[in-house]
C-alpha cells in the first residue's frame, strides 16, 4: 500500500529544529520520483525559512532507503525520462548542500544506493551500529554513477572503487572509519545522540552558521590562492556581524553570547 | 641475466581474467624502458579485447616493483631522455586508469618508487601483510615527483608529503588505513583474496562496470554541479542497456541476472 | 604584559635547522597583527636563506596557538581592517607552503581557530599526546572561513565540516587518524620525535626536496594528465642535477651519498 504523495516525506517543526521523516516505509523508503517531488518541495521551503536552524533527516520503518525506485524505473524505458529522474535526484542532493542551515542524517538499517548518496549529500551523518551501507546498483546491472560523485567527495579513492564495482555493504563503524558518517552509535543512544548534536549546533549564531556552510562547499572546488582570498573575504563580512560583536564581548567578558536570532542580513 | 624483452611482463587469460605478471624477479621488477614498453603494448591489447573482464598485476620473485631501473638510467644522462623516459611511465599509469575494466594490483614484498605509484594507479590493490611500501626516491636524490601525482590521490596530503621526503616505507596495514591499497591479508592468503574479488567483479554486469569506470575518475576532476549533469546522463545512458533492464527484473523477480556477455555498445 | 614586537616570534638557527617559536606565552601566543608581521617577515628571510634546510614551528608557553587576538580584532571594527587582517594570515598560511624547504608544526597545548590553521598549513606536524584542536570561532558568532581551507585539505569532509560548526575539540590521536597531524607522541618524546624527523630530512639532498616540495603542491591542484605531465618535467630536471648521479652512484655502490650541498640551482 503507497502512502498518498502529499506524506512521503513529513515534516516537523520544533524550536528552529526542522525533521525530514522519508515515509515510504512498506518500500524501504525507495526514492520514486514522486518521493523526490515532495523532498525537493520540501527543502525548497526549508531554504526561504529563516526560522529553521538546523534540518535532521530521518526514515520511517526498517531502513533509512534502499534507492531509486527499481519497479517505478523499468516501468517507463525511456532514455529522456531517466535522464529526466537522475537530474532530479542530482538537484535533491545538491539541494541538500544548498540549504543555509545544516543537515543531519540519522541513519538506521540499510542505506543503498541513492539512499547511501542521501547520506553523503548531507553536511553530517549519524548512524546506528547496526547500519549498513552500500552503492548496489552494480548488482542490477547500473552503476551508481551519481551516487559516486556524493560518495568519492567523502571517502578514498581505492574504498570507493571497491564498493562501487562490488556492491558490497560495509558497516557503520567503517563507514564512520573512512568518513562517510561522523559517528557509529549504539541503537538505543541515536536519538540522543543527533539531538545533541542539533543541540549543539543550536547554541551557535545562525548568522556565523549561514556564513560558513556556503563558504565550506564553495571553497573547496577552488585552487588554494582563491580558497584563501574568498574565505578571508567571508570572514571579514562575518566580523562586521552583530553577533560576531557580540561573540567576542562575551568570550571577554566570560559569560554567555545572545545571539541575534533574527538577523536578516543574509 | 636479464629475460627476454618479450617476457619483461607475462600474460595469462583464463576466463575472461588476465594476469599481467612483472617478471624481472633478478632486478626485483625494476620497471627498465623496455619493461615499460612491454606494459604499455600489453596494456593497449587489454583496452582493445572485450573478452577481458578483469585484470589482476602480479609480479614475479621476492618483490612486486622497486621501481625505476637506477642503473640504466645513470647510462644515459640526458635530459630529453629522462623527459621521455618519464613520460613513457607516466603514460602506462594513465593507461591503467583508462583501462575499461578493473585492474587489481596483488602485491607482496617491497613496492617502492614508481613501483608504490603502479599500486596506487591500480583501481584495487590487496597486499599481503608482509608488503612494505616507500616512495624512497629521496634517498638517490630524486625526488618521486610522478608517484607523488597517484599517491596524493589515494591517502592523506600530510601522511604523502611524510612519505616523500622521508622516504620510509610504511607497512601494509598502514597502507590499507591510508587508503593506499583496499585490505591487507596474510601471506598465504592472498591469492584467494584476489581471487574472491575477481569472482565477485565476474558476476556483474560487463557493460554496467565499463559505464562506471570511465565516469568515476571523470567526474572526480570536475566541479559537483558539472559531475552531477555528466553522471545522471551516463545512468540514463546505462539504463537503456539490455543488462540493467535484465538486472532489475531479475531483482524483481528474485533470481539471478543473466548478463549480455557479448556487448559491444562501448 | 606584552613581549616586544621584535621577539614576538623567536628565530633560532643550528646546522641548518631553523627553528621559529612564536613568543606570546601570555596571550596563548594569539596571532596578533604584530606576531603576524614577524612571522611573515621571518619566513621571507628563510625563503632566501639557502642556509636552511628545515624549520621547525614551535610555540613558548602552555599552548601552540589559541588563533586570532580577539581583543585586538574587536577593538578596530571597520570591514577593510579585518579584510587586511584576513589577508594577512592567508599570506603567511600560504607563504609556509610556498617555503622551498619542509616546515614541521611542533603542537604541545591547544591549537584552535587559525593556531589549528596554522598546524594544518605546515608540511609536516608531531603532536604531543595531550595537545588538542579546534576550530572554534563559531563559538564567538566568526565561522572559522580561512582555517576551513587549511582543515579541508587536510582531513575528510564531513569530519571538517563537524568541527567548523561545534567548535569542539578533537585529541592529538584522533587528529593523527584524520590526517591534520603525522603523529601523536607522549609529551616528553615531543622533542626526540621532531629532532629526529628533522634528522631525517637533513640526510637527504637539499635540491631534491626543494624540487618535490615546489611540485607536491603544485600538482595537487591540476588534472590528473597535466599533474603527470608538469611531474615528468621535473623529474626529468632533477635528475640532472648532480645529486641525483651521485645518489644513484652511492645506491649502486652500496655507499653514504655526499651531497652538493652549496647547491644554487633553483
Amino acid at each position: 500500500m503507497q502512502s498518498p504523495s502529499s506524506e512521503l516525506v513529513l515534516r516537523a517543526d520544533h524550536n528552529g529544529i526542522t525533521t525530514l521523516e522519508l515515509n515510504r516505509p512498506e518500500r524501504y523508503n525507495a526514492l520514486s520520483e514522486e518521493l523526490l517531488d515532495s523532498l525537493q518541495q520540501h527543502l525548497d521551503q526549508i531554504a526561504e525559512d529563516t526560522s529553521v536552524r538546523c534540518v535532521v533527516l530521518a526514515a520511517a520503518g526498517k531502513a533509512f532507503s534502499a534507492g531509486h525506485d527499481l519497479k517505478q524505473m523499468r516501468g517507463k524505458p525511456r532514455l529522456d525520462y531517466y535522464q529526466q529522474l537522475f537530474q532530479q535526484c542530482a538537484g535533491v542532493m545538491q539541494s541538500i548542500q544548498q540549504l543555509p542551515v545544516p543537515v543531519i542524517a540519522r541513519v538506521h538499517g540499510i542505506a543503498t544506493a541513492a539512499g547511501c548518496q542521501l547520506v553523503a549529500s548531507c553536511d553530517l551523518a549519524i548512524a546506528s551500529t547496526e547500519a549498513q551501507f552500500a552503492v548496489s546498483g552494480i548488482n542490477v546491472g547500473l552503476f551508481c554513477s551519481s551516487p559516486a560523485v556524493a560518495l568519492s567527495r567523502n571517502i578514498p579513492t581505492k574504498h570507493a572503487f571497491d564498493m562501487l564495482v562490488t556492491g558490497r555493504f560495509i558497516d557503520a563503524q567503517t563507514a564512520a572509519q573512512w568518513g562517510l558518517i561522523n559517528e557509529a552509535v549504539a541503537p538505543e543512544a541515536l536519538n540522543e545522540a543527533v539531538a545533541q548534536k542539533v543541540a549543539t549546533i543550536l547554541t551557535k549564531s545562525p548568522a556565523a552558521i549561514r556564513y560558513g556552510k556556503s563558504m565550506f562547499y564553495k571553497q573547496q572546488q577552488m585552487d588554494l590562492a582563491s580558497a584563501y582570498a574568498y574565505a578571508a573575504e567571508v570572514m571579514a563580512k562575518n566580523m562586521m556581524e552583530e553577533d560576531a560583536a557580540e561573540g567576542i564581548d562575551a568570550f571577554i567578558e566570560k559569560r554567555t553570547p545572545n545571539w541575534n536570532r533574527s538577523s536578516q542580513s543574509f
